[in-house]
């Protein structure tokens, strides 16, 4: 996935990624270190600005690394890295550096200092919109400002958590696009 | 699906219907009218209390319903709905009763007025729990306060949206949980 080429995506299409639900990869650096987390608990907020929103437990290193640099990186991995996705969630940043260990690809962003994870086909970039309901409910609002995406294939298989170790995998994509009204897409 | 026979289902266990990023169908019901919206951004908040956040644009005639009533159920459909979530999406509750329209059968719900959808194969009932976001994002944070939901097959097909009119169907499930720590589980 890493030699595959990534193209520019307009943000107002993040839902393409992560409207169906896939457990990501966050992104993040602080103080010259870089972490990774695994998610799976967010959702499309709006499409202009673009905003999402995560959940980001405090028990996890990675949080108060997003909320003082204010920016992470949402990456969405697929099958190939199933493995490493829930290995990624069995340690902690706090005792490894997790790109280095797992063998991970830290790519440039564009437009954050968090780096973006070479072998996801998504790499979302945002920067922290709204932290109002962070101390309640650990739930940070971001607004994406720019996606790098594989275009080819245009939906690889994607995991979605269901609790329990078990994952549930993407499936085929089927168009119902005739039977909306043209305001609903 | 409406023959099939429901189970009530711990509450602290509704991640393993949402988390995947199923589209929802959320009835609601207030001054006696009862109505169904078609949604997709929704994300778990919490296990305990069992907590899920959802969107509710203030376009849709729902809104006013379930800010008003403090409930609603959500349920999940399975691809046999394919067709009605979409026609769901491109009608108002303001002109019909999407229940007698669509031919779905209203089921009484345990712990809520609102009535559950029979053809989902299954039904979160919501209480409002926050509303700190609704006026800012359309942002309702719900208490799930009962489900009950088809046990068998237990992961029946779904249907998870990805904007212009297509739908990724949910794939088979595989477990990786011999690789979880005990306490990731």
């Amino acid at each position: 996935m890493t030699g595959a080429r990534k193209q520019t995506v307009p943000v107002s299409g993040a839902r393409q990624f992560l409207e169906p639900g896939p457990v990501i990869l966050i992104s993040s650096l602080h103080d010259g270190r870089a972490n990774i987390m695994t998610a799976g608990w967010h959702q499309i907020l709006e499409f202009t600005p673009s905003l999402v929103s995560c959940l980001i437990s405090n028990g996890n290193h990675s949080f108060e690394m997003i909320r003082e640099s204010r920016e992470c990186v949402i990456n969405v991995p697929t099958t190939v890295l199933t493995d490493t996705v829930v290995s990624i969630g069995n340690t902690s940043g706090a005792n490894i550096d997790k790109f280095d260990h797992f063998g991970l690809t830290r790519v440039d962003s564009s437009l954050v200092a968090a780096p973006s994870i070479g072998e996801c086909y998504a790499n979302l970039e945002c920067r922290l919109h709204d932290d109002a309901l962070v101390d309640r409910y650990n739930l940070f609002i971001f607004e994406v400002v720019g996606i790098q995406a594989v275009i080819s294939p245009r939906y690889p298989q994607t995991l979605h958590y269901r609790g329990d170790g078990e994952f549930m995998l993407s499936g085929k994509t089927v168009s119902r696009r005739h039977l909306f009204r043209p305001e609903m897409l």
